[in-house]
């Protein structure tokens, strides 16, 4: 076979059928009998959910690896034994009222490309490989990504290891159990290198669906800065208390947000500001509020717009404060990640070849494939959710749909594995 | 002695040191080591400063009696067996980090002027009684002012015993112990009759302390208004939601409580207009807030100003919505309270008499007074407190201004016990 025989043949080779009958049996794992699952991290369901994996790709003759962190790689060989892997994957680790198909999609559409090459007999050079990063929902543990930024040396295992579950249980702990019960015996080291990397995901938002599209080809992940903002006033009783007396933090806490607010307004509507928690002391309905915490989540993809606006949150919040004290942290600064020009317009070609309606779109929340875009050429395939709900038991996506970007993702690793 | 000699000779007999030393004696119940007390309603620390209020009271020769609520009554008999009492106090619990004086200086300030009596030999025609309201602080068992409602009819018996603490505790059995421990034989009857009522207090504002006062006449309790909003919005994912697909509830209610803040406005600083709790649901840095709850705590003196500006409350909420659903509660409605003229009268003229610097004043707070005030002629008087501050183990006040506080009131009462 020719690479377009061979392209022809393992995208035909892609089940519908295979690939949604799994994300159903993956499902039953940790069901919360609402529609949606609570799989978290390094959690029995977790392992048995990787063990299914396991299991489908055992029947298949994969080989398994794993790391020190559990990261599970399954490798379908290449005809060279020297040639660095193409991996694919997401995670199967869930929010504890999750959906199924954030992560999972990733994980199995990677693995339907090595079932499809498999039953169409399609020989690459290099390894195909699905790999499950542990714990990216960061629900249980924090942070977020765990497992693919200490695959790429971003986050130090120790520190990892060290984390602790509400409690009081250890990612050592936790992870000891679940890789007694995975027993790979293969080991893999961290920052192995590989050929590239790609992702498959659902879009968690709802743009897709808006515009009738079925594929988003991902440029890149926005950048992200968090804050946290501390207001301190004064408590005082809400019935003696006149008003030119008070030092309230709420209404401080107030003014800085709708400052804020207006400061950040986008006609494009591009900046992404969520004051997502916002806690009042001592929350009592006739006490002056004496606190308030509360946080900025601030996202936009371009460098220069994340750092011009966010630079101005400290200051409006100085400017808003009244008779209060404030003080601002910059909890998390993440640059935009833009992921490699090349895997994208080898996604956009084959999203054409097989006339897919796609388009170029930006992810606004973070995937393990920004720290994999560090290490080798990497890119990112988005398919529609209804409604753009995520992180919420309700979470669907039709099989047509997950097969037509698994279809592309097979396309795209093959052409990568023969370079 | 007539009338004048018998005032001169009770007021010389206030002892300010006395005075101060139970003030210190009772602080140690419950003392929380930094300064203020944690001494909730029907608690054992409850039980133990009624006690020495009981041991006080007995070495003197007082009577005591208590209702079915835990009210207690110590008793200085007067000439005439038939009159009827001439009864002060407050209350001796404390909030949970409560100070030193709120309440305690009522009840204090009450057996003062019993003791000051018995010092003077003076005799009224009317009994002298002293009354320890139960639970005014409403911390431990909802609501405020139970003793004193229960007593005035306002509230059932029934309804306040079945009352449970966040430990499942009721406030029968909490109050079981506390009269075993009192072990006080004479039952008093609800609403038994009393010539007058007179209430001794920190002002808990900052009023009389910033315009140099000793004594506030206070000529009347602001009316009070609670409202529990809710807002529902949507979810979502703070990366991935467009500002034009979001529900946000956070933003929502900031535009209901900026508006409501605007419309309150009050150039004579006489509106109070407090949003003490506000919680936000699901509080996560990364999503967009889905619901919001929070209260308002509206008071003015006028009831006219508070039915116009308080029915206003409902629309504004609802015109700030945005596309959030929005439900409105009122849950108390409590009408202004205006003392008797005839109290507050004798109360001016004895300021004057005793050359004590003295202004009319609103009370900002609620008191048992405000009950008393349906049955009887009833009046109060405020001394300062340091920096307005009470609900707060800072709480303040100067031995000084305690006995000149509890020198008005020796001579009102005794005024009203020659009636």
């Amino acid at each position: 076979m020719d690479e377009s025989q061979s392209i022809e043949t393992l995208v035909a080779a892609v089940s519908e059928e295979r690939l949604w009958d799994r994300h159903m049996e993956i499902a039953k794992i940790g069901a919360t009998g609402r529609g949606g699952v609570n799989r978290q991290a390094l959690s029995p369901e977790d392992a048995e959910a990787r063990l299914r994996v396991l299991d489908w790709s055992a029947a298949r003759g994969f080989t398994a690896a794993a790391d020190d962190i559990g990261n599970l790689f399954i490798r379908r060989a290449g005809s060279d034994p020297e040639a660095l892997p193409v991996v694919s994957g997401s995670h199967i680790d869930s929010q504890p009222t999750g959906g199924n198909f954030d992560g999972v999609y990733g994980v199995l559409a990677a693995l339907e490309v090595l079932d499809a090459a498999s039953d169409a007999d399609v020989q690459t050079k290099r390894p195909l490989e699905a790999v499950i990063w542990t714990n990216e929902e960061g629900s249980r543990f924090q942070p977020t990504t765990m497992g693919s930024t200490v695959f790429a040396g971003s986050l130090a295992l120790e520190t990892a290891l060290d984390t602790v579950d509400s409690e009081g249980i250890s990612v050592r702990e936790a992870l000891a159990e679940t890789q007694a019960r995975m027993g790979v015996a293969e080991h893999r080291a961290f920052r192995a290198p590989m050929a590239a990397y790609l992702e498959a995901h659902i879009e968690q938002g709802p743009v897709l669906e808006a515009t009738e599209k079925t594929i988003g080809i991902v440029s890149g992940i926005q950048g992200l800065r968090w804050f946290r903002i501390e207001v301190t006033g004064e408590e005082g009783h809400a019935g003696t208390t006149p008003e030119a007396n008070r030092k309230d933090a709420l209404v401080a806490a107030l003014a800085m947000v709708t400052a804020l607010r207006e400061f950040m307004a986008d006609p494009d509507d591009r900046v992404r500001f969520t004051v997502g928690r916002f806690e009042v002391s001592p929350n009592s309905p006739n006490t002056v509020p004496g606190r308030v915490l509360f946080t900025i989540d601030f996202r936009h993809p371009d460098a220069e717009v994340l750092a011009r606006l966010g630079d101005q949150v400290e200051g409006i919040c100085r400017a808003k404060a009244g008779g209060c004290a404030v003080t601002v942290e910059e909890t998390i600064s993440s640059p935009p990640t833009e992921f490699d020009p090349a895997v994208r317009d080898l996604l956009r070609a084959a999203a054409a070849r097989q006339a897919l309606a796609h388009m170029d779109m930006v992810s606004g929340a973070t995937h393990d494939a920004k720290y994999m875009a560090d290490l080798t050429p990497s890119g990112m395939i988005f398919v529609p959710c209804a409604g753009g709900l995520s992180h919420n038991e309700a979470e669907s996506a039709t099989p047509k749909d997950l097969a037509e970007g698994t279809r592309l993702l097979a396309e795209a690793m093959l052409r990568l594995a023969n370079r």
